[in-house]
């Protein structure tokens, strides 16, 4: 079993192998495994296999479970599977389940990516490269922090369950069914004590933290068709009621300048911000200017107040208006009207906003709008949606979790919140009846989704040794 | 000299290749010469050599005219060159000046053609790929007249002079000076008695047409940053005031839902609609119900009526939304916040709008509504424009093309107008200070820039015989 000494040994040994994990992380950045396009199906496939391989390697039974298919314009096309593990059975030990996604965001180099999207490179401590931070490297730390284990002779301190699938950028599709119509059922669940995912990200650039909230999800497409197909503004501009002023009109009513949703009562049921909760906010180390200067925004919303700002990122919602499928992107003065455009939004959700019941105040809101547009073309929305999420930080596994937290980077981390949705948490929780914890490895300024997405090597290197700390800690807990 | 023989031995002899016609197409066609991704330059380079070889098997000379770089996002992109060229100098015969473009607009089969784009392929009578009616078709059409003389043993009627360019579809880019600065004073137009042009199609689907008339454009390219680079719309949503919420504000205030344009004073320089045009619309042969069909719309505007329709597609400006740069295009649900977005918009120009007066309309339009939006991102505003035109349908060259038309199609072509833009039409006015004529090869449902664009067979293999007897009736015009 391990001693004292074990913790050290590891460190040790982790040190020792730092170009190896680097290595390690630029094949499995080289894979592009954007599943929002089925282009790169067949690299998300790759993917999985890949990382089945390095299950494998450190000692873990696999397994890939298919989860059937995905349906693009009226197309079936196979999602990826979804790789499912189990690393011992001690019945002593207590037992985690890993959560991961090995797939990314889109990235193309003329986005403004300073080197290739898809070729990891190291720049002044940084690894540059998509899927970095979100999620290959913490993936990828919890094989290695379960290697270093096998590195210095000494057997883990629990049991681990894994799963990582494939589909997390592009709602996790058949996920949700796999884990509660199959591995539930199958008993997959029944010895997990804890649940932990690392997908997420610290505050700030220098001060960790435990996360135990983040907003929900709910994402729309509003679909507005005028003609079968695209046509040349110079024959048929003038004739056409055109879909994408109808489009830009609707997208136009959601939100006003300052950020603040103009559906009819969709703040209604947000949770009311309570004396207790206020007094939170007081004490994240949180710096506004930073923040701003670190995008470059020439101002802040809520005139960049900080527990303004704080409380717009975790316990309000918010709306983005993120594109339009279907209409000129490219750059150029492409002269087309487009036969049929889908305007892509997504609203945050927090506590207590209930999916369905927002899915329904967007769709009526939508459907007034339109009435009052009185436009001839044909307009359809839908939706997918994914519930807030929080948990009681003072749980037994959070104070594990925070001591390992803190041995490795020698201060209490902040126990903080998300914007952010990983809607399986919610899944995961209510797959397990378990506590679910989230610990971040990359920094707040990853970039994560957008260009020139990162990982410093300290989090990637640190988070390894976080990541078989957190292990000990879980071992010692009651079981 | 030719003869009263020539013309029906050119047809047989046109009958005869008409698979040989097809193939070259099809080898054109082949080369996807996009103007406006600077990534498929190369093609476009391609594009141009080819039809170089071409030019030189039917007995031209030949030059490539470098016409220098493109700026795309501050870096310099070598512009394709473009090609000229010279065949005959008889100075007893007429000399025409024919222009012609190789680039395309971009295709992709996912966008919803039933064939991939880049591969000509034959069906029911018609040829489906990108650039099939514009502009490779046309150009190839000039080539197959030629040489059809050479194929009979008879000499060409006329000296012909060739401008091919492949930056048509993004704004001729370095062409005008090429025209203006350097073949004009070259003393290339000295010689040059009409110009003629063939990249425009039929009214309708059986009746062909010569055209005098065309709108210009004002093609408007509307920035808004709000951040450095894209941002994580969980992280960041609700933080940031959104660069896409004050673009969508911004495209929306343009135009109204029945194509009505919303910019101040936009329409007070249009020339007043007199009796005498009115009258001309009542003999045009143009159907609204089977043009609403073929487009598969709900309603067209204007209610469908005929007048109408052709007046805002001849003599009326339009305003179209393209679309967006920068913001998420892909299918599927990515959740960025866009850091900076740029709106694309056009509007169609008639006589007597001034693309200068125009463009300040519009630029002192949109700055007063974001002076009212009172956003604190950065805007910007910029276009690229070209101004109507028009000439006299009863010139004696208007009436070659007319009788070279009747012969071929038994019947009197309409004298129409059409919605498109055609810059260089107006430069090429000006540098030879001679006629100019637009004679279509394609029909009015050919899909130019849409999905599944094609040419038919007939108007392919007819429109070789139509240029050929042109060329005849040009050559018999009193030098
Ligand atoms: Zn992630
Ligand atoms: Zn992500
Ligand atoms: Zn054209
Ligand atoms: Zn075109």
């Amino acid at each position: 079993m391990p001693s004292e000494k074990t913790l050290p040994q590891i460190f040790k040994y982790v040190d020792e192998n730092v170009e190896s994990y680097k290595n390690l992380l630029k094949e499995a950045v080289a894979i592009p495994s954007v599943s929002c396009d089925a282009k790169y199906r067949d690299d998300c496939v790759r993917m999985v296999q890949w990382t089945k391989d390095k299950l494998k390697e450190v000692g873990a039974t696999t397994e890939l479970r298919d989860v059937g298919f995905q349906n693009i314009d009226g197309k079936e096309i196979k999602l990826p599977p979804v790789l499912v593990g189990t690393l011992g059975n001690d019945p002593k030990k207590n037992t985690i389940c890993i959560y991961g996604h090995l797939d990314v965001q889109p990235a193309l180099k003329s986005d403004g990516w300073e080197s290739e999207p898809f070729e990891l490179v190291e720049r002044n401590g940084k690894l540059y490269g998509r899927g970095s931070t979100d999620d290959k490297g913490p993936v990828l730390g919890w094989l290695h922090a379960i290697n270093a284990y096998k590195g210095v002779g000494e057997e883990l301190p629990v049991n681990l369950k894994f799963i990582f699938e494939c589909m997390e950028e592009s709602g996790s599709e058949g996920l949700d069914e796999l884990l509660m119509d199959k591995l539930k059922p199958e008993g997959f669940f029944d010895s997990v004590d804890y649940v932990c995912i690392s997908d997420n990200y610290w505050l700030g650039t220098t001060k960790p933290c435990i996360t135990y909230g983040l907003r929900g999800i709910s994402y729309y497409f509003l679909e507005v068709e005028c003609a079968k197909m695209d046509l040349h503004s110079g024959v048929y501009g003038g004739t056409v009621h055109e879909a994408m002023s109808d489009l830009i009109y609707l997208m136009n009513t959601l939100v006003d300048k300052d950020g603040k949703i103009l559906i009819t009562d969709v703040y209604k049921s947000v949770a009311p911000l309570t004396e207790n909760e206020k007094k939170l906010y007081d004490t994240i180390d949180f710096d506004p200017e930073a923040y701003r200067k670190s995008i470059e925004a020439h101002k802040l919303a809520h005139n960049g107040v900080k527990e303004q700002l704080l409380m717009h990122r975790w316990r309000y919602p918010s709306l983005s208006l993120h594109g339009i499928e279907g209409a000129a992107f490219q750059p150029g003065a492409k002269t087309v009207i487009p036969g049929k455009v889908i305007g892509k939004f997504s609203m945050r959700l927090v506590p207590d906003q209930e999916p369905a019941e927002i899915e329904k105040l967007v769709f009526d809101f939508v459907h007034k709008k339109w009435a009052e547009r009185g436009s001839p073309n044909k307009m359809r929305i839908w939706a997918q949606s994914g519930r807030a999420w929080t948990e009681n930080p003072d749980h037994p596994h959070y104070q594990a979790a925070a001591r390992a937290t803190k041995l490795i980077y020698q201060t209490d981390p902040d126990m903080s919140r998300e914007g952010g949705s990983i809607p399986v948490t919610i899944t995961l929780q209510e797959a397990s009846n378990k506590n679910v914890l989230l610990l971040p490895m990359g920094a707040g300024d990853d970039m994560a989704h957008s260009q020139n997405e990162k990982l410093n090597v300290r989090n990637y290197i640190e988070g390894i040794k976080l990541f078989a700390t957190y292990l000990m800690e879980v071992g010692k807990l009651a079981k």
